[in-house]
């Protein structure tokens, strides 16, 4: 079983959907990536900073599911990063209502010591330094290194994120995201573009309309479980990569086919994410919902076809 | 194997994508199921009408694809339904710039004596009470009744179509005009409530986005095949209904784990009916091109995990 570290942001988030609103609540990349990745009894580790203002029990809780907060910086005389979003009725889009970076402004990330040997090392949507600085840090590169961006990054840090995206080996990205990196419509071009800028596999995220995973001339596709209701769609992109890369750094293979059983995972982590707001169905997750849910992934999809 | 009968427009279009515009071609929702049908080597007939202006050729054309056109009506001092579209950059939307309904104005249809006997009908999208009369002329209540419909007649003709779909047990419509018919978002609880209208199966066409399949407890999804281009749309979802009720009545069996086939057959033509203008790609498909599509469907989809 392989050792995973993560590098993304640990937040507050207050949130608005058709169905409700929050207070100020626990989110963030890394934590959805490491509740995620956690249902797999990994060894994983999240780099990350926070202001004073933190609540311990939000660090109690990540340590009992067994992710190491040792590379959470606490900034005492800060506050943490703090995102609001509302959504739109078709939970398909959302309007952005405040982003305070705070502590995460000046965030220097440092790797901690026992995970400079991490051999799985998913790098959350953060500022390309950021994701650059901690690539550089781990001395012997890990055996897969995955990516999430998004347009910001595209807009405002253009050449770094290049840099950072020639040196990974599988990013994930949304539909939107795979045509503003690649230029292309359809995203079969754009997969292809986006393999000669560095990533030997594309995961392109379409939300609601599944994944596809591309890999030179293969490609595989992961649906959205048809959902009767989705309550929060926050986090969902994060926790479907946290599936992702803690399935393979849990079965240590990182060949194409165990690639779809790892969106399979990704998608099927997701598909409970929304249905609570924040991070409250992942932290209540069971072996068993998971099974079952698997089940049903494969009823949905899993067809008998005899060529002749 | 079984006896198809469809009913539908058949008629000129004129198409505009962002890869070229045509002159008059051959279009029309019958034309399109019966090429898509045709591939099983059924016994398939046309009931439709058109005007003197209609080539011979055309109806040769599909006479060779052994598709019975005596019920195509000819009315010699009249106009065929003529329609033209303007696709957008995306290919997902676009402005229709004529309908013309000459001839189909007042179309009466009439089943021919020789399918009489049908066992497997589909009633392509258009009038509602053309549909109620087809139904209503057969003696004997065919095996499996599939309809096709769109939102003009949710708009314009609610009533009757109501009562078209109280009488049917397939319904296939795109994912907005199920919402419209059922007034819910989510399409799982729209299935639900289309369900209770009459229609056991309902199928629900997402374009590129693949197709859901919903009986009661049971859900079933064809994604659409990941394409390099897309060339024109029109006619795609047609495709996609003839394929599906064409592989039904080929191997008369209408079991829920054959309706799976069945829409993989229907996304797989679908698939091809979008890379050239108009039927022209239909009308030269191979056994061979087919099975290679089966395979790639296959190899996109299908995976291996083991439940504990």
């Amino acid at each position: 079983m392989g050792k995973l570290l993560i590098v993304g942001t640990v937040a507050f988030d207050a949130i608005e959907t058709p169905f409700g609103k929050t207070d100020k609540i626990l989110g963030g990349a890394a934590t959805y990536i490491g509740l995620s990745a956690a249902q797999f009894g990994l060894k994983t580790g999240i780099i990350s900073v926070v202001g004073g203002d933190f609540p311990q029990e939000y660090l109690d809780m990540l340590a009992e599911k067994n992710i190491d907060t040792s590379g959470i910086e606490i900034v005492k005389n800060g506050k943490t990063f703090f995102w609001s979003g509302k959504y739109h009725n078709d939970l398909n889009t959302r309007d952005t209502l405040v982003t305070d970076l705070n502590v995460l402004a000046n965030f220097n990330p440092v790797v901690p010591k026992n995970f400079m040997d991490c051999d799985f090392l998913m790098l959350g949507n953060l500022h390309p330094a950021v994701q650059m600085a901690v690539i550089e840090q781990i001395p012997v590169r890990p055996k897969l290194v995955v990516l999430d961006t998004m347009n910001f990054w595209m807009d405002n840090t253009w050449d770094m994120l290049m840099k950072v995206i020639a040196k990974i080996d599988v990013i994930t990205i949304n539909d939107e995201e795979a045509r503003q990196l690649s230029g292309e419509y359809s995203l079969v071009k754009a997969a292809q573009k986006i393999h000669e800028m560095g990533p030997k596999y594309v995961v392109i995220k379409k939300g609601e309309h599944g994944a596809l995973l591309f890999n030179e001339d293969n490609v595989f596709f992961a649906p959205a479980l048809p959902l009767e209701e989705v309550f929060d769609p926050t986090g969902a992109g994060d926790t479907f990569a946290g599936g992702f890369i803690g399935y393979l750094a849990s079965t240590h293979d990182i060949s194409f086919e165990n690639m779809k059983r790892a969106v399979i995972y990704g998608s099927n982590f997701a598909s409970f994410c929304v249905e609570k707001f924040g991070t409250e169905r992942m932290v209540n997750l069971s072996h068993q919902e998971v099974q079952n849910r698997l089940q049903q992934f494969k009823e949905l999809t899993q067809f008998e076809i005899e060529l002749s």
